[in-house]
């Protein structure tokens, strides 16, 4: 019989960080207040009347009416595949907007399910063109699906979901949209947009613990659930199952066993941002991110998204000429400040560096921890900006 | 523009449960207590180096030098998919186990995978019959994996992993094992009895919140999923991607983000379960059942399980004569004691409960208060048990 020694590991004990990068955002100790409460089983009646609350919450915070409005139990990417995985079947057409990381992901989905993804492609960093996604669906008018990510989390990009939305219903198509940046922390209005499949995320602009990811369905969604000619490929995510335990007011059935601490943390954080109130949210996010732009730009960097499609909680900077590593730059806050900001993604890796200020990060305090760090640790290893002007010109623009 | 109103909920407070059902199983507070520290970023080299610890530690409790020795970012039933979903092909022929509900989703996740699922069956609450399983390998000789459940949730039945495992490799089969219910509950040695792929949970014997799922695959598992002919059906738990992010010593790679706080719990139950020492935890499970079994029996109540497939940590008991509604007794355990006793599920349901001694709530503490309530709750409700007996028997069994 083998022989294993007991591991010799200690308890992990975190530093404190300010988490400035493309999520997990800093989590309110609120919240990770309610994570730590004591777990109760998935089917206690207490339990299931949360899961309630929690489906009215995430409603408010999606702008929507529709009773499949559930959390996935995982992470975004999880919450993805669910949308296209109960959605798409084998040879069906999806038009698949990329103009960054996620869109490519969304294709991998699509072509895993054996269905075809016709590819409309922007620059990173830009809005999805809507007239390319017109073009696509006069071209392809036997689609079924229009999908396209409304807020990129690798480029700082939003783009008009309600336009082409409106498209792609004119032209018969649902639409699947990857709100996992956007949701909370900018408008997102899944009704009046006509968004049929959203997802999202637990750890950017609702500053909750990562690992759960909110999903809505609309009646015409459910309804195509419903009418599959063939089983949905994943047992796990398949909603025809999942809504026997989340839907309706029958009794609920075991589907699997909820994560049920990571869900007291959702609920809460719901509860603060409907305390806040969905538009002050927005608000807060568009005022901070001015301050911090101004404080940026007054340091002489460059935003690499146009500002009518920037996103005020994710600031994709272009990495400032004399920074010769720029991992270096980033271990330096790290390790002198306890600050994260995130690094480039995909195309945009080693040129840009991403800037959050999700929910709770999304702070007068953040802005200036974050503006002075990295003057210093830019201006000490020869980085060509201007110094002692940045503060100043974000306290300007948070006074406004 | 539709208006939604804001929701006017209040934060979740739940009751504190005595959690004795067939998992969630309770959380050690040392445990929750992990759980709410500080969330850092998922690329953090802090957070890098917890995961190394996490695999080394995993390893341990699994008794594997599997390099592949990872938690899933999600619950026990995707854990299933993630071992189906890698390793199976469409056309493939499996051989699958069933003797209660998840043999059952087994056989769901094969034929989603479009593969053939060949059924071994036998009747809840035995064991699986090894010589079936030889019958059937010899029948299907062009079977590639045999999958079948260690320790089976629904019932509390142990089955002969090892000489099943002996059985397939003889066949030249991959084997696929649930030890959801077993793992640091009872023995289960990976490398030892020649597990392929194994998958558990974190909320029953590791007594972990529940939401993340253990898996280990072995060298020729790796192989398989590396050498597959199509490419896996799932993005999310494809391994070739999900070991960019977990594996090996090089850079990681981003893949999703993972569940950090999750993790920080499992780290803390995994160190937990080390410093008890893996072969104590089997040895105290094993003397806790023994405790509660004498006490049950004083009472006049049988066990579904024959003893020696009987698992320590879910204990399954008929309902005695007399109970007209076994819901309404577990309902006033709940709500008189807060105690949570499980329900029978599948075949079982109305004529079982679960009484689950798993992890921290294998406990002599739990068990007097368990006999205490259902004694009281039953007798009161007119079922024919034995009365003021079974405490004396259960201290008895605990002295020993």
């Amino acid at each position: 019989m083998s022989t294993f020694n007991q591991p010799s590991v200690s308890s992990f004990q975190p530093s404190i960080r300010t988490l400035m990068g493309p999520g997990p955002s800093d989590v309110h100790p609120r919240i990770l207040s309610a994570l730590a409460r004591p777990t109760i089983g998935h089917l206690d009646p207490e339990f299931v009347a949360m899961m309630d609350d929690v489906k009215v919450l995430l409603q408010y915070a999606m702008q929507t009416n529709n009773q499949l409005t559930i959390p996935v139990s995982a992470p975004g990417s999880a919450g993805m595949e669910c949308c296209f995985v109960n959605l798409v079947e084998a040879g069906d057409k999806v038009i698949v907007c990329q103009n960054g990381v996620f869109g490519g992901r969304m294709k991998e989905n699509v072509e895993r399910l054996g269905a075809t993804a016709i590819m409309v492609q922007d620059d990173w960093g830009k809005a999805v063109d809507v007239a390319k996604v017109e073009q696509a669906l006069n071209d392809n008018p036997d689609a079924k699906i229009v999908a396209f990510v409304h807020a990129e989390t690798s480029t700082g990009a939003s783009s008009d979901a309600k336009a082409i939305c409106e498209l792609a219903h004119k032209h018969d198509c649902l639409t699947i949209v990857d709100a996992v940046t956007s949701l909370g922390g900018s408008e997102l209005r899944v009704d009046d947009w006509g968004i049929d499949a959203i997802y999202s995320g637990s750890q950017k602009c609702l500053s909750c613990v990562p690992g759960i990811s909110p999903v809505s369905f609309s009646e015409k969604a459910v309804e195509t659930v419903k009418n599959r000619k063939t089983p949905v490929q994943s047992w796990f995510l398949d909603l025809n199952l999942v809504m026997g335990y989340w839907g309706g007011n029958a009794k609920r059935a075991y589907h699997h066993t909820a994560p049920v601490n990571a869900l007291y943390a959702l609920h809460e954080s719901l509860v603060m941002l409907a305390n806040e109130g969905l538009e002050n949210s927005w608000a807060r996010h568009k005022h901070n991110h001015m301050a911090l732009r101004a404080g940026l730009e007054a340091m002489g960097l460059s935003f690499v998204v146009d500002e009518a499609d920037r996103l005020p909680q994710l600031n994709s900077v272009t990495i400032p000429e004399g920074v010769a590593d720029e991992a270096a730059v980033r271990s330096r806050l790290l390790n002198e400040y306890n600050l994260e900001i995130g690094a480039g993604l995909g195309a945009l890796a080693g040129k840009v560096w991403r800037i959050g200020l999700m929910g709770h990060s999304s702070r007068a305090e953040n802005i200036l921890l974050c503006l002075a760090a990295l003057e210093s640790v830019l201006s000490d290893m020869g980085a060509k900006i201007n110094t002692g002007v940045a503060l100043a010109a974000a306290q300007k623009a948070l006074n406004k």
